[in-house]
């Protein structure tokens, strides 16, 4: 990937962290009406949960008009070290919303 | 579906609420040691997160002399009726492994 597109696909993806639901809703709004395709809500861990909610109050209640449907959802795993230093796994969860 | 087909798929469901996280590991091994080719975890709002672990976690601790991996993972919404008679919606997801 060139930098442009390195670029590009970070700004249609929406990181779920611990910030109120609705600054992520609203994150995945402003995409749309900025005109991305497509926009990947990512989550790891507690947090997967929210993500899930995220996608589906963003495309139903939010992004009726514009006919947003799940393009694909992958989960897997990922390594990360820990606080004390021990290397633990984290799930993770991709989920693609695709506008029509 | 005839009586015998729900039963088979019934049997090949795990579905994720608040037991300790190794009884539904436990159940998805149980199902593939018995001889399912495809176990079905289910998970409904905040038990959404725990789905993906038992799901990542049977999968890569415990069958991997099944080779077993991700065939499909679907999310969506339902409709329920809470304590206080309100109509609200849950995320649901569904993942379905696949033993190779």
């Amino acid at each position: 990937m060139t930098t442009e597109e390195t670029k590009k696909s970070e700004e249609h993806s929406i990181f779920i962290g611990g910030k109120p639901f609705m600054n992520y809703v609203t994150g995945v709004v402003i995409q749309f009406n900025k005109g991305a395709n497509e926009v990947t809500v990512k989550a790891r861990g507690k947090f997967i949960s929210k993500g899930v909610d995220v996608a589906e109050v963003s495309r139903r209640k939010f992004l009726e008009d514009k006919n947003v449907s799940v393009k694909n959802v992958s989960i897997g795993s990922e390594e990360f070290e820990n606080k004390e230093g021990k290397l633990v796994n984290v799930s993770v969860l991709e989920i693609v919303l695709k506008s029509n």
